[in-house]
């Protein structure tokens, strides 16, 4: 029925790439990949101002089991991302100190997990970033097989092994091996346009005037009209 | 069918209120308002530590979309707090810097948005404080029509243009442009009120006493006994 | 029908007890009493970096009401810990900054409430650390009675009064007072061997190994293989 | 502070109007509508197979609380739809089949609550609909104030006494007062077009077609591939 | 360091106590129990209109693993309620028709689960009511150890072996074993007092009288206007 | 930056293995392909006792907009079934009985979608199944392009044009197209072997006997005890 595997991989991005897109950051990099390859809000970093990006080290757990985070460790190399699903949701505390001891030792930049994490104050004071489901220590067995290097969805994301993860405190973004290098450079010319428009605005200039709004929002039927033409009635525009 | 309109309106409150209120802070200015008016706490500071009090301008968004939060940067003046909601739940990243930098440019004191928001670091270091559903990087479409200045409700609240927003670490309140004054005079109250009672609290005086609810205990049947007195079968009392 | 009542009890653990449990934190006392006791995830502190150990003070309290919070004040002692339930899901805040200036003076260590705090600025200030549902400023009554120092589940745990409570950044434990020795001695075996652990994690060995997980894996049919052995159809592993 | 009051108005819509969205129901009025007046999905009718449509009597009550409900069943007449609201979140068994009673008496159609609701089998036996957000047991004190017949946000809407309320499989709408005829209307027009559309898409025809959206599908930049052009690489479009 | 045991018991109701208890129903002996005992609203049936009661077989699972329900079948007899908890939280689909086969040919009533459950259409053709968090078809492992008739929290509730379960539309209540008859009797009243007070309410009386809350409406300061008394300008009161 | 496509494709399962895995079901299926492939258990039917199967033709809509709804028809034919994500998440009522219309004159026999949809009486009595995140009458635009037949995230499962999706009252399923074959097999045997073992449960034979489970009991330290032996103190087992 199912195979659970182990892949053994080299597939991953190059280093310009990464310390590209690490520059970035999340919302430019997902502006620059079409606004694709945003995991959900509800992963959160467990500590503010960490920016990191890597090449993606994957596991599918068994809920409530690490043992395929122990099976991992040995396929991480520098520069990687190491990222946890469970086959179903779950918020134990899969994930602490120990592991991150052993990740930090192979140069890994961090995690990011569908699930929970524990030892939060001692990752912290470690240096290593996690962004988590949730936090919670809840224990957990080692007894059921899973799989490493195998494609995962990590809250609603589709992730491939080699896979480029981006994160900071505006969450998590993965973007396709494939994609790196297109992304890195969407994202300078996004980044050249913003610095742009960031000095306009800066002077006052509008959104609205810039990019040419305003024909738009007539083009919509947008109205303006001053507050006492507004019915007194307040329903009428409720 | 639908109107959408920018409604230009200067309606608010006075300077005094305004400022009033920023230092009552949320929840003596919610108790001063008669327990009313208060978002539900979904919606988090994205930073700790800020307090600010302002006039509401509000939004009305298409989910996935900030067409209209671009139409009412121009309604905004110095001391305003941008109300935004969405006609649907969404956690879209609705607001980023580039808006904050043209908001900063008028004088605005934060955001308070029913839906999410990125560039928090960003935010943070431009000392731009947001109270948001969620923190998102999701980018949005700028293709449907909504309006600004409208009533509109946001986290289980009803707020008006021209209302008074408070908001600080234990949330978003929301008072109405007539109650501005009759608030401000009760906070003072509670508050000369509250600050008689911290010191003899200090001292070990008990609210028990104070408030002298021992009799309206007795009068709801609540018994004192010791624990010796407790049924061993802990399950007479369960 | 209901009875009311408030319970005086001075059952309670040692201060060698709290103490040893403080110095452990909620993961490894959690792993030392067999990975039970743990409140759920929803519980989060107030602000980071605090960790505490005491004696549990119950308080079940009707949703919106609290009543039974300044009745419970007077059965609190050096040590304690507020324990904080409601009899239905609530987050109002129902406690703040005039409560933790009671319980301070009375050497009460902090809250753990399953429903909302307010204040917490104030609190952070007073250095009265508070782990709760929700952050909610929501203004509560004080008309319907409850009980204090009765067995009450919190965020998923069932807390007796005099049980021992464990908070720190990782979540809320609750051991029962019975088992409290017990779980001093099995957490200080486990930091010994986590510590030698650790040592020979920073050295690069791998949990695979120190753990002896190789011969599991092979049992529970997790097989090796090299990317290019990999079907080129992804579907064949998904 | 804060007042309580029990309003006693004859505000509300006529019969023609009542009658003919209950015709129409909750999806083509609010379409009808503007797309506005929708509450929240968590709002689920306790049976299936209802549509009702009336005037609201609102009430505004403290979670876990049901006094207020008794004090408006005085303020209902034939037709009304009960509206009840909590100042903060709850799901605890507000109503059950005993108010249901009070209210078949009265010709109340129906109770739309943002928290729960009990006794759901003998309400379905009795033919007294309910939108709930929960169904829950849990019983209620009759201790906290609050009001009758004053605005209230229900599910993220503002519900004033005398709007009018539709509700059905769909879920629940509120249509303000002064809407109500032009919503008729329409609602009138949507359904004639409507039903000559079903005709065509009975035959085969394509919205895409007839709504005329090919040429906006090529504006916005949509093309049309065969799956052999698309790269073999599925993460070119991922 | 965990003790997983399975619990060998006799302890339980009488048959007239679960009798009687079947016939109160949930929402009556929750209220007879002083408003005690209820889980929390997240567990539904499977398929409505179905009540049963019984005793309490418990059983606590590793979260994705069902092998202690399997252990608990033999500890069911005739007349028993399976209880399912995790020791965290989980939907997986823990229980299906295989298991249901096996627990009818014991006479067992039904199933009360903190996770999910799976071959729902199964389960209502063979009538094995079910009352769960999730439906759910994910599968199981059968490899962590737990324990069977140990006290086990379930939505928010204690439930130890031997407790009787009351379960119907309206959700699930625990009752502890020795207040059983207590709680038979004092639903025996209230029902005897209901019916009395239906009848009543049939003929157009309002609870406002027959319980005389109309002074307790004016002690607590709620006044009654009339709609044109209201301030025009609505925030008055909002 | 991003590509909009909508690719005709005639990928897809034969109509052998189509009929075989709707007689299957979801859990069956499901268990059958290694315990992959289910969605989250957010999506249900809207009316229960339905089974399909079929091939899947997916679209990926903006949040709020069902224009690609309309672009996807076209691509259906006879046996497909159509499955709509969002590019974040979104309750919104995308789909409603015109769309179902259309689809019912080509042969399709059901709707999986991320999002909401509405007109549910309508759909039921036309027998148009649909599997859904929500029941929610909210309108849509038709303005922000989207994709039709590329591999989306939908309930936390990749699907990927092409691929098998299995719906019931136990939720839906994934089987990638390249798998169903071997799942179609793996099902057969796994039905035979359920059958046997269901006449054995019939008949009061134990899973723990059958699956011979006692032995792995005894390994993983399970002990029985009697009730008697049980500490007094239920707190030396909890």
């Amino acid at each position: 029925m199912s195979e659970h595997v182990i892949v053994r991989t080299s597939r991953g991005p190059s280093d310009d790439v990464v310390t590209a897109l690490e520059k970035s950051g999340v919302a430019t990099a997902h502006e620059a990949h079409g606004r694709r390859g945003l995991l959900e809000p509800e992963l959160r970093p467990i500590y503010p101002g960490v920016r990191i990006a890597g090449r993606a080290v994957t596991v599918l757990s068994h809920p409530g089991d690490n043992l395929m985070i122990h099976a991992s460790i040995e396929q991480c190399r520098e520069g990687d991302v190491l990222v946890v699903a469970t086959t179903s949701r779950s918020t134990d505390g899969m994930f602490g100190d120990l592991f991150a001891t052993q990740l930090l030792h192979r140069g890994v930049r961090g995690l990011v997990t569908d699930a929970g994490v524990r030892d939060i104050a001692d990752l912290q004071a470690m240096g290593f970033p996690v962004w988590a489901r949730a936090i919670h220590a809840q224990g957990t067995a080692k007894a059921v097989p899973g799989s490493v290097n195998v494609p995962v969805v990590v809250a609603g994301q589709l992730v491939s092994p080699g896979d480029i993860i981006v994160a900071d405190d505006d969450g998590v973004l993965c973007i396709p091996l494939a994609a790196g290098e297109q992304v890195v450079e969407a994202a300078a010319q996004r980044e050249a346009n913003e610095s742009a428009k960031r000095r306009r605005f800066r002077e006052g200039e509008l959104g609205l005037d810039i990019y040419e709004m305003r024909p738009l929002l007539e083009r919509l039927g947008v109205r303006y009209v001053d507050a006492d033409q507004v019915n007194r009635d307040s329903e009428a525009i409720r």
